[in-house]
């Protein structure tokens, strides 16, 4: 592994739950980390069981979720890291938010998967639970998913291997001078 | 710089207010810097402004501000960094739970500078406000502040200078196997 000069950046992966944002996330930090650089994933396993852990799900704790997991972003780029979060941040403004705290660094990636796939997925039986009621406000189902406008990275799962898009988010670190092209 | 390898660690550092936390904790970074690690300092600057700009300063917020610097500590050192912490953290039980959330990772340095050599340096003049009333609760003046008892690092910074200060430490570091020896 040679260390590759990389300028710090948050990617922030938004999608349906089942759109593949933590598979994707990962396959790009592999990739990365083979280029030496020095990167790391917040996502649900590590924030809402120690951070947000004292956090619920109504409105003024989501937003609040939303915001800590920024504010934390925040602090790894000043670490000079590529900090990738995974969380499905369905509304528009609260990813303003993100963006707005998190200035320049900030890199929208939309993992777009129709809600059809995600349902057939279905990986852990969300989908199910939440078409018979038995999950409130889920997203996609209950609630609504406010899909990017302008995504810096837009991610047609749809048409591509997992491989294939994180191939597409690196080659958007390069042309976007936050790699060097090897 | 090479690369060295290194275990990560949260080097938490407690003492009163003009103690030289950060002072030091500035002084062991460059130092690890020049060993090829990767460290981070988390203190009032980049945290009070941004993750924890919510809370206020009673008891409760006291406590959510020690818990939430950990839990950011704890995701620092998952990413393989020696994290700092540089805040007064004046109460032992406080200490002992980011002891608990850390876990192996964690490090008290006891930064055990006489009050009277805080309230002569007085850098941002809060001793004189707190003597005249202006400042409630303040460590050392009208709160208390419990040393601690057992603390891995003990540097009595009345006797040495900021450069041996920083010494201790990283030596300390190599003695338990955090640091190669070069």
């Amino acid at each position: 592994v040679r260390l590759n000069g990389h300028a710090p950046a948050v990617l922030w992966y938004t999608g349906l739950s089942g759109s593949g944002k933590s598979t994707i996330a990962n396959a790009v930090d592999r990739k990365l980390f083979e280029r030496g650089c020095h990167t790391y994933l917040l996502d649900g396993d590590n924030v809402r069981h120690g951070l947000n852990k004292d956090l619920g799900f109504d409105d003024a704790s989501r937003m609040e979720n939303i915001r800590r997991i920024t504010e934390v972003a925040k602090l790894f780029t000043d670490a000079g890291l590529i900090v990738g979060t995974a969380f499905i941040s369905p509304f528009i403004a609260d990813r303003e938010q993100a963006r707005a705290i998190a200035g320049a660094h900030f890199i929208e990636v939309f993992v777009d998967t129709p809600l059809e796939i995600c349902e057939q997925r279905d990986p852990k039986g969300l989908y199910k639970k939440a078409r018979a009621g038995d999950i409130p406000h889920f997203t996609g189902i209950s609630s609504p998913y406010e899909a990017p406008k302008n995504a810096e990275i837009h991610l047609k799962t749809a048409e591509m291997s997992v491989e294939a898009a994180a191939e597409q988010v690196v080659a958007y670190l390069i042309q976007n001078h936050k790699l060097g092209s090897e």
